[in-house]
């Protein structure tokens, strides 16, 4: 059976069951349609000083065509830790249009370890991504306005910094010029585009702490300079209220369900290669107060993911993560270790040997931070006991037990292992959580040390506007932020094509953007595009409805 | 009070209660959130063959700053057929984010005739509109994605007709340039946004009978042309299952309720200028099934929604309207006869006079298409007798009776005169709906029939493009389809400057668009166009969140 075949067969509970797990009262929920419910803003403020959960974060190796199964596997590992008696909150990531018409598909999981209602999920959900994409739009729009209606900031056409966004592939966006047709349609000027989930507002939805801190961030957005080069901000255009406005149900958790009917927070974005990539901190927070375990996931490979959580959404919130979890598959480190991608099924000990230096390098990296560390491999059926032996005494080798997941097959209890792991872990208390580096650090330092200790470059090289844009931005009080590198995803490196555990390469820094009512500086590497693009034949081409009305082909 | 201090104010009914008004059972509600719902899919389509209820249109005189207030009337009148005892169903078009955020505000009624949750409806409400502009634009990003891959069909670049749409007032996308940068971006091309209201997308959800009739609709959208001038469809690009699986939920009609608890269907789209401004004729035809007594409502002026809904919508879907309410004000009639904008508030009998025409042409307009026709005076305080008794005279001899609507104070008490009339009048059976033109005329003579017999042009200017590409339309089929006129609200001509009931203009068509899945021709008349823009200070400067997040400044 096909995942969505299976999500479609689940046997769901009312929401009020599934939120009585986590002992939410039915008055603090509010449905959206049958399965899908927003945990009420003021119930969510109310939980602000509770106990806190244990924190454990999921993140994999590199991504490979083969796929890895991070989010089934925080599912997987999170309906576990149910299995075996703890209470436990599940925090994820809302997936995006993009890849879902693309080439990826949804992100609600996959065979047995899944969330439902899983085509609603990876549509439209309850709109959180739609009403992201307005309030950024309603920006822009507002940004043209100004300009059209005599300027009285003084904005320089020439440096407006805030592109549009839409929540889907279209390459054709990425570089536009906006504005022709004469007088009645404004100033001629070259704009981009980019996917909603890389969206600055995004990252504000995801990093605020309350509506306050939302609308409080969204007015330090800039989005221009003058002439003189002075910064232009949301709040000088008189946006932010009216983008709060249009975020507040977007601010607010929304509860769905795995097919074992735990409890599933899930809320804010992707896109850990473009964007920081973390679900939201209102959401995490929420799921500490009410769970003793919450498990939660960052996007792509823990280079990218991992190293933004905890550098940017755990150091600015205040969070204590105790224990970080690398995904990976026998498949994925066979890509990684040269094999073909055809012959994934036939055992190959010497491909998965030279791809596990890939795993090692984020177990190594992950450490650093001062996180215990485990292995989940997520068990493919034509995994070997050879290979998947090979695994284990390699990790253990580096100070990461490895635990084999069936959770695909079986659901939680294929994941009890690495659940009873990571609670035996948690509970040495030897986790010491820290930041990768200080707020003090330059920017350009902060990305060199970034490059050098998580991505193992032998170094970086800035290109000339880049270097002065970091230099202004430190002399304009920026200088204490962190820094989101923007890095393709398939490689340590800003080259796609180098797998393993590349050593020798440079990360060249294209563009530096700032987010500062996110609170970040954007460091672009190589040629990673804030727009990805459609593949030759879009999964859009596949979904459909059946005769009853039910969505196929999504996966 | 203001509007939306009257609408937070609201004791609202549990939606259960709502719907139970009209038979609706709880299980045939899907909840979003605590005061909004969707109608079941399978509940809807079990109305089909149930009895049918008496269909009043409410329309309006050309709208001037002044204000109507079509839909506060649409409300009051629905409230006041509910207060005397009958069974009444409210069907009212959803509201659209680029007036809400530009000068027009809100469009949820006013004073004691609102429907609420006023807020939540006037920004995302259920996600209708945003899932339009998704299933809208992903045909876009499939069709230069399609371009980009090789272009198998043989699109010629030249002849692309789909635009790209956003529910934004955006000036700066009304005309640009995409997939600028080189290689990896595509071909560029210039390239348009519509508002997402504009979208053949909205006018397909309107229409369409069902989920089946929606897929093979969005199949027939032609995208462009090849070289040889042969179409291309969506159902060529392989899109439409996957946008009508994007439609899925936007397809359900939503329930709200007024403020005096009675149901409203809010469903589908605004904008009878630049589209054809009905709501969906599922929500319509639900709303029939269910209530003795349906009213509903026609964008702008009665030469723009009225006739589209009588000529495109009762046409398509064999809607038998029985009654036509024709809502004016004594403010909106000065400024039709050339009162100054600041002295409304004075007695100005003589401005009312030579505003009149407008009123009594709208009222001759509809009784050409066989429905008895009211007028509906919306009361403002400052009205005088004097005033108020010449419009009952002269519509009286125009063979049509005026009431005094008094709604936006008194709520459906207000409006019991014209409920009563209503109901007299439709019991008198005199009814016989009939289209202006027959199927069989040729496009050209189809607009020239609206031009001279509703807008009283002196005759049709096509442009030779314009002329060309009706004639192919012809030839390629598509002669029988209505016509949809894009024209400005403001005026029965093309110039929004001839306010009253001008004569001895002439109709200039300037291009002419093919909507083959609504099953429409759109022309385009003077000046008017599918993106607007935002004004010198645009209504979301005003829009926020108070202290206990509630939104706050949409009027």
């Amino acid at each position: 059976m096909s995942d969505i075949e299976i999500a479609r067969r689940a046997i769901k509970k009312p929401m009020k069951e599934v939120a009585s797990r986590l002992g939410i009262p039915e008055d603090a929920l509010e449905p959206y349609g049958r399965d899908k419910a927003k945990l009420d803003g003021d119930y969510v403020k109310s939980l602000g000083n509770h106990k806190q959960g244990h924190l454990i974060l999921v993140t994999a190796i590199n991504p490979t065509k083969a796929g890895e199964g991070k989010t089934t596997t925080t599912i997987g590992l999170g309906d576990a830790l149910a299995r075996i008696g703890k209470k436990t909150a599940i925090a994820l990531r809302e997936p995006s249009l993009g890849p879902c018409f693309g080439q990826k598909g949804g992100a609600t999981g996959g065979g047995q370890a899944q969330i439902v209602p899983m085509a609603d999920i990876n549509l439209h959900f309850t709109g959180d991504f739609h009403a992201i994409t307005t309030a950024h739009n309603l920006l822009a729009a507002m940004l043209d306005n100004h300009i059209y209606w005599g300027n009285a900031l003084g904005i320089d056409a020439r440096r407006v910094f805030w592109p549009r966004v839409l929540d889907m592939n279209d390459r054709a966006l990425r570089d536009t010029v906006v504005s022709l047709g004469g007088v009645a349609n404004g100033f001629p000027r070259q704009a981009r585009f980019d996917i909603t989930t890389a969206s600055e507002v995004m990252a504000i939805l995801c990093l605020a702490n309350d509506l306050e801190d939302l609308e409080q961030r969204l007015a330090r957005i800039v989005v221009a300079e003058t002439r003189e080069g002075k910064p232009v901000t949301a709040g000088d255009l008189k946006a932010a209220g009216a983008m709060a406005a249009v975020l507040k149900d977007a601010a607010k958790p929304n509860l769905v369900q795995t097919l074992e009917n735990n409890p599933v927070l899930i809320h804010g974005g992707p896109f850990a290669n473009i964007a920081h990539g973390c679900n939201s901190v209102i959401a995490t927070r929420a799921a500490l107060a009410l769970g003793d375990y919450v498990v939660t996931e960052a996007g792509f490979g823990a280079d990218l993911g991992a190293e933004k959580f905890l550098d940017i959404k755990c150091r600015q919130a205040g969070l204590k993560p105790e224990l970080a979890v690398v995904v990976a598959t026998v498949r994925a480190l066979k890509l990684h270790g040269g094999a073909d991608e055809k012959a994934l099924e036939k055992e190959d000990v010497g491909a998965v040997e030279r791809g596990l230096p890939n795993l090692l390098r984020h177990v190594e990296n992950l450490r650093k931070f001062g996180l215990p560390v485990l292995v989940g491999i997520n068990r493919f059926l034509t995994d070997t006991p050879a290979e998947l032996e090979l695994i284990e005494t390699k990790c253990a080798e580096a100070g990461a037990k490895a635990y084999l997941c069936e959770h695909w097959a079986k659901g939680g209890a294929g994941a009890e292992a690495l659940a009873r792991a990571a609670v035996g872990t948690i509970d040495e208390g030897k986790a010491a959580f820290r930041p990768l580096y200080a707020d003090e650090l330059p920017l350009a330092e902060k990305i060199e040390t970034i490059a050098t200790e998580i991505y193992r470059a032998s170094g970086v090289s800035i290109a000339g506007p880049a270097k002065r844009r970091l230099k202004a931005l430190e002399a304009a009080g920026y200088g204490k932020l962190p820094v989101c590198i923007a890095k393709t995803q398939y490689s340590f490196a800003a080259d796609p094509e180098l797998r393993g555990a590349p050593t020798g390469h440079v990360l060249p820094i294209r563009e530096v953007r700032l987010s500062a009512g996110a609170g970040f500086v954007v460091a672009m590497a190589g040629e990673i595009m804030s727009m990805p693009g459609l593949p030759r034949v879009p999964a859009a081409e596949r979904i459909r409805l059946t005769e009853n009305g039910e969505v196929d082909g999504i996966f």
